[in-house]
């Protein structure tokens, strides 16, 4: 996320955000993303290119921001009533989400308007605020976790480096055979 | 790499090739990436601007090639006598070499302007080659080796993962760690 962009929050700012953010996501619902120019999203946002150049500096800073938003989970991972269960659950979902077509743009859009790293930083921070949200579910359990860098690490990591440079070798199986792994290899002892 | 870029090798196109390759190269260290424009790029090679969209469609694909044509490899795995020791120093090199300034803005440059997903491919299949390279070694001396899926899985990915998405968790410990966990955790059953 651009600095300039988290600077206010409420007010104008809130709401040029916002508006700009809703022209961009309708704009590429109707134009698919290679045609968007900021005079144009400007005008659907009712604002002046100015005001975009001057908050994101060019349009790959906007792309990557909304692309963020868009990554964004929207719900808690499912709770199964078992960390296997529900880890499974999750990388599944994780992977035919971030694997799809929208997904893949959103990710590459994230990382390309990213001078600072901040929007590739928070496209992580959400997988480990939902794997820490399963792994605290287990502990209160009582079940045996392992850390969140093994996960992020030996699953979420395997995941999203086929998505980016290996895409064809991705299926469920393999989303699962990455927790199988965890359990069976990785688990702290205990 | 563009379909396009990799039609014609030799001959006039692999000239052009190269005189824009070398153009960018030289435009980079004397401006760095942010300034270029295809204009000044074609008129530094000795030719038209539409040349370049000709071959390349935009700035983003071209910078996308040149940047996977810097990440090559330019020589084998050190052979330092053992499986442990070879994947220890290429996983460290490749650490270092993928998390420097440079390194990072080759990645991102390659991945931004990849439609196809063919230069992310190359990225990869120059990783692969490089660890085949130290298991068919291992191999040849006898020694028990994992498949290169799973050091590119563990090793490989989560390094990659860091680099791009959780930058500050880097170190040369981080990949010997991960040669590690694969030499205790997940070696094949003998």
């Amino acid at each position: 996320m651009s600095p300039k962009a988290a600077a206010r929050p409420g007010g104008r700012s809130a709401r040029v955000q916002q508006a700009v953010h809703a022209a961009v996501r309708e704009l590429q619902a109707e134009h698919g993303r290679a045609e968007l120019t900021v005079p144009q999203i400007a005008s659907r946002a009712g604002v002046t290119p100015s005001t975009v150049y001057r908050r994101w500096g060019d349009i790959s800073e906007l792309l990557s921001d909304v692309a963020v938003e868009r990554l964004r989970p929207e719900t808690p991972p499912a709770d199964l009533g078992s960390l296997r269960e529900d880890l499974e659950h999750w990388a599944v979902d994780f992977l035919e989400e971030m694997s799809s077509p929208p997904g893949r743009s959103y990710i590459r859009d994230a990382l390309a308007g990213d001078p600072d790293g901040g929007n590739a930083g928070q496209c992580s921070a959400y997988a480990v605020e939902q794997v820490d949200t399963i792994l605290d579910r287990a502990t209160a359990r009582g079940e045996h976790v392992p850390d969140t860098d093994t996960l992020m690490d030996h699953v979420v990591a395997p995941m999203m480096y086929r998505i980016l440079f290996r895409p064809g070798l991705l299926d469920a199986q393999y989303a699962r055979d990455l927790v199988t792994t965890v359990f069976y290899r990785l688990m702290p002892l205990p």
